[in-house]
């Protein structure tokens, strides 16, 4: 199910004639460091020397996680749909970083414990309100985690013929840095205490309780394929992630990764399809715990290190302007020879 | 003369206010890491709860260097004006980053060894047509130095006064890492040889020379004040950045300081006004060796580490969206009581 999707890897000969024109800019060889090596990668997606970044969006799924009974967060989890709320209303942290950078905002309720009036502008693509509590049973059924993940892909299909190649997603869940943590330990065999984090802000004692939590729901299940481990712990949310992920990355979108909980998402594609990361610009790395581990073992660097941890997409908001600047210096800047600027000895 | 500038604290009594307001919003308790610190710097700066950034204006500061007559740059000196050239027609990496992030910029003959053509929007503050080789004498007279400085002053007070409260300095000039470097072992007591790397991109036997030459004229010069090490081997560019950073932090604009050039500038300013350092926002720590050592010796932390070395202001640019995105959240992000949120337990 999640194997169906189609990834190519990009275009690599293109390669030798990205990096020659980069390197006729004015501008010393390798000078402008990352964004270089993000210019190629860009380049590489979109198969051309004069790629563009076309309606970029950012879709916000929330979800709500049965495990919250067992007190991993320290709010409530009605906060799941009053932040919702927010979102549409504006006021949340993505809402100011998005329109400052020139996101399309998109609010997506893939499984609130919650019933949204219909005149909101809330995406309702509710699988159900809420999972189940994986301390005691499967977060999802099966038939659950099939259709969060198409309902993703579909959502994605759909942005992408609206004429966006660049998307983003952020994420609204209380406790879902409990369920990230989990999938992140099965997938990479981190030990889970290296994976769980203090999330929105538990304290030691907390976090201890956390820690002994999901180190029962660790040995409940049996879980072996990437699937599986989605299926068990996951959030709607997360399988929605997963989902669009797999179909921006099949139709050669930008995918713009930031957050602990949307780079476990990526965890389970890329179990399954490793080049996917050829989609993939990172964003910020969290001050969640765990979010380092995660992006070394994709042998991922991020553009951002800002010691921020909110979700909600907050990263990939921000690091708009630096892959909008990529592109930038690769169409606009002038060569040497354009410039009639004398070239080094 | 550069202690005749009055630089004042900032207002600190705010500072709970600021945490206050921040504390509040729609977020856990410290997740927008950076950019907090960077909000209550601002509204510090500024002495208000909602500070915003006015006309943000980019002064690349160009001038050429008698040490290049030593071998010490890869390039040849006329790429300095060739690059300014470049700068008015609008092909170098800093306009397609000053366009994009939206800053005013003003390019500034500081003393480069060419004649502009005066129909060109070249600002022309020329001091001289380049500085003497600092390996046989000092590199400006007395009143070179002290009519750069004051011109950078003046040049600052004028931007102010058309309404810029925010302003970033970029530079141009073959051989400046030499001077920089010469500067920062000075003023910080670091060996030259771990100061000064390889600028525009010398290879071992260059940076090798490189050090010779610097490591020799360190030993000729008896410098003792830092108006004298900026006399003595600074370029006419940095000292106008010199003067433009005294008059900045007088007129309490925000300061955005980026690049190896311009923190050595700082590093003379900030030798006699350590409050200065209130006032700045430091944007990009540069691939440039030495330029860690410098932003550790000021205990700064850059917003940007993407790897880049290529002066212009660059780094700057980039920065502008996340200082606009720490006002941002301040003025337009709900708190948990407007936004009916409910808080953590």
């Amino acid at each position: 199910m999640l194997k169906s999707y189609q990834i190519t890897p990009t275009y690599t000969p293109l390669k030798k004639d990205l990096e020659h024109k980069i390197n006729f800019k004015t501008k010393p060889i390798g000078a402008l460091g990352k964004l270089e090596n993000l210019a190629i990668q860009i380049g590489l997606i979109q198969n051309t020397l004069s790629p563009k970044i076309s309606y970029p969006t950012l879709v916000v799924f929330a979800g709500d996680h049965g495990i919250v009974a067992e007190g991993v967060s320290p709010y409530p989890q009605e906060v799941t749909w009053q932040m919702v709320m927010n979102f549409v209303s504006g006021g949340a942290a993505i809402n100011v970083f998005a329109k400052q950078n020139g996101w399309d905002i998109l609010v997506v309720d893939a499984g609130v414990n919650y019933t949204f009036p219909t005149s909101l502008p809330i995406k309702n693509l509710k699988i159900n309100f809420g999972t189940k509590n994986f301390l005691n049973e499967p977060a999802m059924s099966d038939e659950e985690v099939d259709k969060a993940v198409k309902t993703g892909a579909d959502l994605v299909n759909q942005i992408h013929q609206k004429g966006s190649n660049c998307i983003a997603f952020g994420e609204m869940g209380i406790g879902n840095t409990s369920a990230a943590a989990i999938i992140m330990s099965k997938i990479t065999n981190i030990p889970i205490n290296e994976c769980a984090g203090k999330g929105t802000g538990l304290d030691d004692e907390g976090l201890k309780n956390k820690i002994e939590i999901l180190s029962k729901a660790t040995a409940y299940h049996h879980t072996t394929t990437p699937l599986a481990i989605l299926k068990t712990y996951g959030g709607f949310e997360i399988a929605m992630i997963c989902g669009a992920m797999l179909k921006a990355a099949e139709l050669k979108m930008i995918i713009v990764v930031d957050g602990f909980i949307v780079t476990s998402a990526l965890l389970v594609v890329h179990a399954l399809h490793p080049q996917v990361i050829n989609y993939c610009v990172f964003a910020h790395q969290s001050d969640e715990n765990g979010h380092r581990k995660m992006l070394n073992y994709l042998n991922a660097d991020p553009l951002l290190n800002l010691g921020m941890r909110l979700g909600e997409g907050t990263g990939a908001a921000l690091a708009l302007p630096l892959i909008q600047a990529s592109v930038n210096f690769l169409n606009e800047m002038a060569s040497f020879e354009s410039a009639g600027v004398s070239e080094s000895r």
